[in-house]
């Protein structure tokens, strides 16, 4: 029973159920606007007083839920529009002077990608600060460091979730670029060509906070690049954060049993209550998907497309929402959920302890006496198989041994521990304890340089 | 001022403002798995009548808008649940004997699709008509055929659109086979593994007008193939639609000035009345990009994922939504729009004669004559250039100038025309009349067969 | 530096590096033509014969590494074109007549689909066989299935290998039906509308191996739909195994230690033998990236293109040849990876025991003896947690411990076991070792019926 | 006939056919490394001169044509140290001595991107100067401006290239975004913890020309972002290219005939000398699917990938270099094809002079006498529909008729033009000549400060 088949859809063009999220802008630009056309004469100062109450009394009605969104008027500005005629007449007509749809969506699109970003960082910042906390909580906690998902060699827990701080402290930045893209004012540029009337760009430009105003009125109203690259951003951020979540999964496994996440980022099936789903780590790797689908939505979209506006530009909206709506409650949830994880040191202690991860240590002991690497590495190589032989794991194997297959070896070889073997690691970057004290301390600076993540102009 | 960085999603693992749509598959898989259980003596005949009869007040409730829809309870799923046990107490508990949230979720995605399926299909019946319908009106209107956006050939306005006849009936038989994918009954694979009752699995497929049943527990509560298969189908169809679009944005051009589409499928400048903006078919192209993009995002979700259930599978769902959301109305309104086009007919004709499109047919004329193609060719690339030398066209030349450049040339050369150069591509799938003619005929008896289009097995 | 930036590329347009390597289907569709124009009358036998001759010998040259490519000449089809005249001299003109490169080059695609569909074919079948051997050597070797990468209930291993049976199965079924798209004969559409001459497309289509002709000139030389047809197949397919491969690496870390995989499949590092990194796995999965790369590439080359013909389509060749160049290898790699595989049941066995995973059946137990399923959870639900406090696993609480919390339990509840758990999912699709007895039997038919597959119309 | 089916691939890890493009890179940071190591007494200075001649030899075998790559060796770092152990026996062990392959391979992908993306650099910047050029010599040729290709108001040719010049300028400063993040050095983090010897990164940093070192050893050898970057840039740059591609491919056909491409970025056929097809324009616009593609491919690799190395990111280069290959290459052709192209001026000028692209500025002639934007608006739609059905253009309507509709028109409404129009376009950004000339001069001041496009750090 096709349902839908004779029926053509009476909404396909109309974008109100979506783009009245941008009043906020939309009510902000025309505001800035109509000064403007009053400052320069344009408009009579009444007129522009008039069109300025009006709108705002409008910003009122729909923050208080009074105002009534007419789907027959598709857009949010026509919604606006009409609703100012309403209340203050034939002048409201006067607002759309020197202005045409297409520079008014660019600039509400701009403003609203500038508050977006804004609460990203902050999103990245509360992430970033929630790793550094439980770094720091856990500083001497040791677990096997992995390639493959195979144990290689043992590392500080608080070295891991700082390789996650460098990650998102990226993303800030490449947020940061994205806003100053965005911070380009591009009211003027009318339908394509500029305006005819003798506007004052810059003025408005500082009214609205903009850093600088667009350089050619046909590129403006075309341009989608601040969207393109706050898409791009967000794929990289949730490329980060899946690969989290996917460990996070993984060491709450019962093979894994490193961690235990809070009771509000599981569901426990109730029958078995020692089962903790992960789910909220799930779900974060899960909407990565819907991330990279919007970023290949606006690339198609945008290819090939001749200039300068084209209706096809409307899709450039409902996949930037989603994105927002599914970034910064990830980052959220990712910084509330770090909060809860409890290790289970005992576990990660023994993981890290596995024989194999010392083997390089034994090779780099050669080395430090004088023994090129890869002979070392062929010496250990030969050991470690001599240790399977025999059931054993190497750090059990008796001097004797040891000296058998090397006359470098003595005593001091029977002291490379898995703690040994983090201190060793003592290069800028690298997992030693004093290493990573100094990271947690130029990371925490970092955070409090940063603390008030309001956007790159505030 | 970052508004929601404190402010910890409540709803981040919350379905229920998306998986409600689903509200009818659910109960209706809900019924036919009740009345199993009873013929299987699993519970009584009592027991089932009261469920089934709780299941649909409920859908009722819900088709009146009296079912309050609660947040709290995440999911449709459970929304219906613990509604069944307001109306009809502890007896409710028996429907989910031997059955999981794994395989309900499963089964209601593929009753779901398989709507779907119907639903697109009718919309692609509809196109084509319209295509056939607007190929027969027209059945001897010349236009050039392009390569390149370069005119080359001669074609009538009826192949063209005939090509878009054939392209649609591709999607048809691909979103057929997607249909049938679908169309396999996963209940009864538990949370992963079976389960422990004496259920039969064919009465509730035959009930639900399933084809089959799936053949593996583990396969069927993991397996989203059915929705690759229908976004890879509606992925491709968009492919069509968007050439279409491109191509009806190029002949409403100034430039091109082929068409003229509806009013209704236009947004005109009211400045500009002869300004017609084809809105409706950039609409169309730009949407391609989503479709697109939640193919990617579902590839995404479903890359690397270890069986079973995993929780990134519940973001199957938004993507999909918004694909059916968006392709049956695109469908519907090409369909409608291929209706109201009108043909400037003259413009088509002048712009078909143009002379370069039929300097193949002169080098043909020579081959049939017993020139091998490649002298052919360059024979006519030498006339050509001489006409070009002249400021003449070809067909403009005198039959003296043929017959310089060879002697194969008699007067008959003169009467190559665009019509000539139509009629004389008079092979299966050419563009002569009586080959155009056929396909009409053939088209209209394949839409005619295929008048019902309800899925494949209805 | 900047090295390149003041040399145009001269060879942008050239495709001879990756389209010789059709020119097996080039020669093949060439000869095909050539008798067609013969047996038509159009060119004489006694040059239809030089043709073919001359064909067959550069086939020859090119197969004995002889035949000299030019890349001035571009393509593949103007390599072998030149080499004829050197070879037959004029004559070779003559196999141009009728033909364009346009429907030339959309015929070699066909010709080259069919053939990467039917090593595909081959591909998938021995992956299946390799599986369901692995199946059958370790039918009753029991493992924990997971939902959440939480061990939920046991299963058998061979129920296990059966999901990727069947997931590959729809593979196959996909690419069969991509084989169908891709099985009509373009020849004879000319450049867009068709040939002014007495053609017979469907000797040619016979004499190909073709099962149909194309139905309309402009959609044969504009159509590229088999190839998306085959990238989506592949990117599904691609899906499966990134799947698999993530299991094959968790299943070889230290954590689970459910497998060891043959030396071939894994490189070790040679200090630490025990070190078994799954690296063809790991490449196996990380190859998803670039088959859903290709997908995406073809589909964003046709989006908003018109008809008919334009040069972008050049670009549906190397993502179509590396696609087929990575899937096949990889469905190797995996059927030989899965020969190798090495089972560490007594680790299986132990993951499969913990307690939880019997908590539903003893739920389930309940049912059977009256109870409402939502009842018995939650009694069920108490005794775990019970069990938990005390420090025992389900299993180990005494009979009266039970009978406490419902009085319904008697000792027969002791007899719940992984075993009886699994024998307990004896329905269709179940894990019960008599479904999967059942199930690798199909399995054997099915691969029996399937053991040519030579492609769908052979 | 499956041709490859019981053939396992032997080279499925092997990627010495791709990453021997490395060869520079590996061994400038090998050299680097070895200088290093001796300035620190870990090996000595007589070791590392042996070892940087023996690397230094094998560039110049590599460079010579003289090195035999031997695909056993797997990659170009194996393919290196074994020659160098032929060349300087067991010395050359003493190399790897602080590095493992993992952060190797990741600093040889940071030196080649940087190079990668100075080479992009002066791509843009070519084409940017070809633009400016081609604006500057056609500084007065008027054309339509198009929304939704249907032509709008008119502007200059030089300010439509202009917009052109602005894109690539955002291109421009994202690579070098991209540039700063890439230029961050690796060395030191060991196979993922850090390295057990007193070495000086910050040494190697500089020896290598890094403006800084990597912070963190587990996300150093796990992060690609920089590669990342490189393509979202280049995805938007292409975006950028595939635009001006579509115009171009428009602007050439017969019905715009606004411009004509040179004879090297057109192939004609030679029976039609007039027909110009733009293959290089459809090829750069075809080359954006596959950039697309590679970043899908990239973020599809890294979506959920645990720390640290993994197999799967040796599946970061081939993409990646094949992005490179493409978009330097299209950067140049679209240079120098804009340097060739010639304007129909006359047809330029006559498509800006349709009547309809002066309508706003009839309304804006009302509003500058005090009427109401909308008002304005309404009345000249009023006059319009008037106008078309007396079958004239606005401009050929008496005064008496403009008054008739308002009496706020006088005859200075007989002196909009095109050329008024342009004029009144007098705001930063907008059409008018002098803004334009401005426009341009910057742009020109822009590449001269901007000559020597080495990347950000030279």
């Amino acid at each position: 029973m096709p349902l839908l088949v004779n029926k053509i859809p009476s909404n396909y063009a109309v974008s109100i159920h979506y783009d009245r999220r941008l009043y906020k802008q939309d009510i902000a630009g025309s505001v800035a606007h109509a000064r403007m056309l009053a400052r320069q004469g344009i408009i009579a100062d009444g007129e522009a007083e008039s069109i300025v109450r009006g709108l705002e009394a409008i910003r009122e009605e729909i923050e208080a839920g009074a105002f009534l969104w007419r789907e027959e008027l598709e857009d949010v500005h026509m919604n606006v529009e009409r609703r100012l005629f309403d209340k203050i007449g034939d002048v409201a007509g006067k607002l759309h002077t020197a202005r045409s749809r297409n520079d008014q969506v660019a600039l509400d699109m701009r403003l609203y990608t500038r508050e977006a970003i804004t609460d990203t960082l902050s999103g990245i910042h509360a992430l970033r600060r929630a790793l550094v906390e439980k770094a720091e909580a856990n500083a001497r906690v040791v677990m096997p460091g992995y390639t493959h998902v195979q144990r290689a060699q043992p590392v500080l827990f608080a070295h891991h979730m700082l390789a996650y701080f460098e990650m998102l402290g990226r993303d800030a930045e490449r947020f940061q670029q994205a806003y100053r893209r965005a911070d380009v004012m591009p009211l003027g540029s009318g339908a394509l060509a500029g305006v005819p009337y003798p506007i004052d760009r810059e003025s408005v430009a500082r009214e609205l906070g903009f850093s600088a105003i667009t350089a050619n009125s046909m590129d403006a109203v075309s341009d989608r690049d601040f969207l393109l690259d706050f898409h791009s951003a967000a794929a990289t951020c949730m490329v980060h954060l899946s690969r989290f979540a996917e460990e996070l999964v993984l060491w709450s496994s019962d093979e894994f049993a490193f961690i235990r996440l809070g009771d509000d980022y599981t569901t426990g099936s109730s029958m078995m209550p020692q089962k903790r789903n992960p789910d909220f780590a799930e779900i974060a790797r899960g909407k990565t998907g819907r991330v990279f689908g919007h970023l290949v939505a606006l690339l198609t979209v945008l290819k090939g497309l001749p200039l300068t506006y084209n209706r096809d530009l409307q899709e450039d909206k409902e996949g930037f929402f989603d994105t927002v709506d599914v970034l910064l409650p990830t980052l959220q949830v990712m910084a509330a959920m770090v909060a809860t994880i409890e290790l289970h040191r005992e576990n990660l202690r023994q993981a890290a302890e596995s024989s194999n991860v010392l083997a390089t240590d034994i090779a780099d002991y050669l080395v430090a006496r004088g023994m090129p690497f890869r002979q070392a590495h062929r010496i250990v190589s030969e050991l470690s198989s001599h240790a399977v032989r025999k059931g054993k794991k190497l750090h059990e194997l008796p001097l004797e041994t040891y000296c058998r297959f090397s006359p470098l070896f003595d005593e001091s070889v029977l002291g490379i521990s898995v703690l040994s073997s983090i201190e060793a690691r003592d290069v800028p970057g690298g997992t030693a304890f004093a290493q990573v004290e100094r990271a947690i301390g130029r990371a925490k600076a970092i955070l409090e340089t940063d603390s008030a993540p309001q956007g790159p102009n505030d």
